[in-house]
């Protein structure tokens, strides 16, 4: 967290007007908007120049390209829940912050969402819908089942508590054990996956992540359970997940994806017992309220020099 | 509910072997079962003759056609939430029990499934996984949005928990207002439903439920409003549900339909903004064990004497 600048504060924010829903800033900050597809070419020299708290635009690729022609900054604001792609990127003495909470509400519900189609089987209804056919069956519930949730984060909280009401019972995994908040490490996964109806990975990519769920917990699985990733699409082994659905053992939906964007051939895309939507579990109406509580807060703290929320340790 | 029978309960139930989950009969309880779709000329005559309370097969169509050949009949339990279509059918003297309870968990869930599929898209992001598109866009939330439950028995408020779990509000309304429970009646619904994002149906078909959700109380609803029903399908006009949609002004999501079967060629069934499930919201593995435990005690009850629960009053 930088220092209160001695001068004004220079913001560059996503979007326009935050002051008209949220009220006024504190005087002194002076605000520039850049939404990342406008040609960065057209924001005034003096911009780029005075910058020091830049809040980047969201899911909008590429716009880290800005960092090195901002020679003020002090702080970046990330809205992303995961940043491992931007930390090359932050200039020395620079302070990055992430966008945790953001997409707690979002991301759950998505998630939730995915299990619930595949549970009660909506994609073969909707099918069934289109095609004239009308032949109910039961199907499989998400109340009774033990659902793993891997990576208890904010995300992973804001997701127990949406199974808890929907009477499944919850498995709390993290990386590393928590024994006061019944956190299983994820060493116990192969001991405790047979155990286990759905699973569902929320976990950033790291090096300690790639690859985590592959064909050992996969195989650990019980016969008919669904694997879910709304993390990132690295941290699940795509050939391993493969040779379990085609054998129709497992069931899987994927909000994320190892290739991402999900080549139009690729095999997952064709496979029944698969659902993938394109990671958009972050990307609802749920975040952007969210996301301007959060930059407002930011812009107050930095105005006012006490320490930004939301800090990611940098080496 | 009939008086403590003078001789042995015999009990006529759709599944074999409850006994081997739940704990050994009380003794004078003799248990026959009967499935509903072997041929009931296949049960001895003695059990037709003998049988003082049935258990009705779930979901088999017409199997309330035994009932004027059970002479000894004091108590009929069904496993349905509505049991409308049997009243005709009831002997003089023999109570009614229906299944209130057994499908909260497995009908909330999937109102609660339906509504996020149709706020989150999955339709569309099942459509463009196979045909090999990957175009994410921000779609609406379940998160933040007014949902209007009406109907507000048993399943409404295992729809309500799942709802706040989800950062939705809710606004509870019925057939009468019930102050004390912050219950609105059915007649503020023109002045409620601007305000509502959602509205979902779980009511039961009475003369007075049909048609109930119709025209006027589609237009007070606001633009781009998802109009949700698990209730039954008469509670909602569907010509002008089908006007709404048509515009693309509402979108909606059904569990049950008029007609029921939705016949192949029904304009709903291709109505972009409109999903259709085979009446399957209370036709899940959270039904079976829940309607185990109810049987149970049932049968417990009938044959200690104590009055049966769930009784429905006949006039």
């Amino acid at each position: 967290m930088p220092p209160k600048p001695e001068t004004a504060a220079h913001v560059l924010l996503p979007w326009a007007d935050l002051d008209a829903r949220h009220g006024p800033w504190p005087s002194g900050v002076r605000v520039q908007v850049w939404d990342g597809l406008t040609p960065e070419d057209r924001l005034p020299p003096d911009v780029l120049e005075s910058t020091d708290l830049w809040v980047m635009p969201y899911a909008v690729p590429g716009v880290e390209r800005l960092l090195p022609r901002l020679p003020s900054l002090r702080a970046v604001q990330s809205l992303s829940a995961g940043v491992e792609k931007l930390l090359p990127w932050i200039p020395e003495g620079v302070s990055l912050h992430n966008g945790r909470g953001l997409h707690d509400a979002s991301t759950a519900e998505h998630a939730l969402g995915l299990i619930l189609a595949a549970q009660r089987e909506l994609p073969r209804w909707a099918a069934d819908q289109r095609a004239g056919r009308w032949e109910p069956h039961f199907t499989r519930s998400l109340a009774d089942c033990r659902v793993a949730v891997v990576g208890y984060g904010s995300i992973g909280q804001a997701l127990e508590r949406r199974l808890l009401a929907c009477e499944a019972e919850v498995l709390r995994v993290a990386r590393r054990a928590r024994p006061e908040e019944d956190v299983h490490p994820v060493d116990e996964l192969p001991r405790l996956l047979p155990r286990v109806d759905v699973v569902v990975l929320v976990l950033p990519e790291t090096p300690a992540t790639q690859g985590l769920f592959g064909k050992e917990e996969l195989a650990a699985l019980p016969d008919g359970a669904l694997v879910v990733n709304v993390g990132r699409g690295r941290t699940l082994e795509t050939e391993a997940l493969l040779a379990e659905v085609r054998t129709g053992r497992l069931r899987a939906a994927l909000d994320v994806t190892d290739p991402e964007p999900l080549p139009g051939g690729h095999p997952l895309r064709q496979q029944p017992g698969v659902l993938v939507t394109p990671h958009v579990a972050g990307g609802s109406a749920a975040f952007r309220p969210r996301a301007e509580r959060l930059i407002v807060e930011q812009v107050r703290r930095y105005a006012a020099g006490t320490p930004l929320v939301n800090a990611v340790p940098l080496s």
